[in-house]
């Protein structure tokens, strides 16, 4: 097995909080994280897929295709914007480290497919002492 | 000249722009860090103090001193916070990493300055690839 | 398969020696990590688990509970002390950094299982250059 | 299942390009990394055995021994060298980060399989935001 | 006095020679580094200037305008190139990491007084255990 | 100014403590880094070094002559050792970071002018969040 990584990375505000439950409950679920006026991270995000070294190229994936997909379809919509308004694909969803890595990973999945390849891992630190690795729905 | 310095973070979120000018004005300065709904950062702090060493405990500072300075008068008011709208210190003041260096300076001086010792910089890391240095205004 | 890590970090003194052995036989076995006068290192502890969503909270597990379980587990027994003399659940053991982190699993895992989740690794690294991946005794 | 990683970084010269394509299709398919006259990186290499802890040393393996054979058997060939051209057991191939990997997978292999343990995974990073893991050919 | 520091970072190929001397003697004074076939590196380029802030923009500089500038003006012409052939300002100079340095100052230097700001550092980060930085010929 | 820096790094134990102190005195003063039986730290040393350009080398220093002072003068005498007990150049000295810093310039001070190159700064790293710059008695 081979795989090859892509780090990206992405600047964003978020808040975490139910709108059904009132501000008090809120705050003793999510503690500082549900500050109605939102905080914000540096995300880094790291793409692993895994395939066959395509024996003309010596690559898995061109890492640079790799990059520019992310960038299309996650970077742009993510990147110095609000995730709980801004971002199409985490509407309705509580913006967990969690779910957004499983958002990402949904948006990226069929995209990476396409490419004789496989999304094997998304992994998403919010920050150096915290993150997320998602391996799909297996 | 020996300096000590002391590394905090913290993760909040900002905007810039100048409610005196119009959104695309905002944009056309600020681009995209003038999302209307935020965006954010993990900030790292780092302060800098100068000072003689005592010579019964071999220390400019107590470095836990200096942490709990620095956690009960920046951390405590900007750590998942808003810095436009949650941060006393930074009430009607552009959101710019400079201008937060300076009042995060502000907020230090006199209170290391107590302490015999002398505020010598203020660095702050507002991404990997992005940071301002503070030397007061000398 | 979700995974969700939490990093936390230790200064510890050790020393590699067995008292069975001269010091000879130790300094030729282990090194200069057989000092009769220890030396120590800066740890950085990953505790990584893994278990379902909560559709409530979107957290596999609350990370500010998780890093609680830790430090008053482990961080508050190790930080700033000797591996070999003073941490109760390394008496009697070699101080490897093998042994060092198969003791933190059986430490947290009973812990952590009591949340419905479930212990997946414990990282531990003991430089930049050096670290162990325990995945428990399966 | 224990897991013990060592680190060690090589710098190296390199190119990509087939002698069978001309420059456009070198140019068109690999981009600036088929600049003729060659570039490099500071390579992190990322060794990971698997076995059984000796009782008696606490160790699955002496890092300081799976540091020497690594430094033997791959940095004294490729640091400060060309890939291309000075690397015998790269000779013939193409110099992308998978197949450098699977090179020194297959130097190392034969080597840690002599000491009773087992070769697990070589991570290869050529920048910080590009990484391959190879865990053999199974 | 108040900094702001932009890191960019590239790959590069060079070689330590003199072509006055033989291979014998730029082997003694240069070791590995003079090794005739090239080797490579990743830097990390970080470019500080300094200046006002100004009132209504609340920067010393738009980052992303000292980041253009660096990309136009170096990052595109040293970026996965041999240093010692392909790069104009580096012609006929030995390629240390000193003479970089000064080479990527006087590049810079005239391009960032028209901003009315001055340019007071380039640090240039070889690898992670080396760097040079230059503040100018004062 | 040029500047030119070369990071090494050690592992040490150390304690916190006046012996004219009872541990009450100790403890109040020093904190956990007054443990009777030691703790320890990965220590990151950056020796700075300021001179003129040799224009044949294109080097302020040859920066594996540098190492090789460091290495055989500080990190041979502290790596893997006690500060307190086994560092001839700590004898009798609190071992905090502060002196040790100092400690390791008066080594090196002397050396290295005999380069005809000068010492600008010891830095030293005792975690990622502490570190000490000591510029000389100026």
């Amino acid at each position: 097995m081979i795989l090859i990584t892509r780090r990206e990375h992405f600047s964003a505000a978020h808040r975490l909080f139910r709108d059904n439950w009132d501000d008090q409950k809120n705050l003793d679920t999510f503690g500082n994280c549900s500050n109605p006026n939102w905080h914000g991270h540096n995300y880094n995000l790291f793409v692993t897929v895994k395939g066959e070294i395509n024996p003309e190229t010596g690559f898995v994936v061109n890492i640079k295709l790799l990059s520019k997909i992310i960038k299309e379809n996650i970077i742009s919509k993510i990147d110095h914007r609000n995730i709980n308004i801004d971002v199409d694909f985490m509407k309705g969803k509580l913006a967990s480290t969690e779910n957004l890595a499983i958002g990402i990973w949904d948006q990226l999945e069929p995209l990476i497919k396409v490419l004789d390849i496989e999304l094997h891992c998304i992994k998403l630190m919010e920050t150096e002492n915290n993150y997320i690795e998602y391996y799909g729905n297996k």
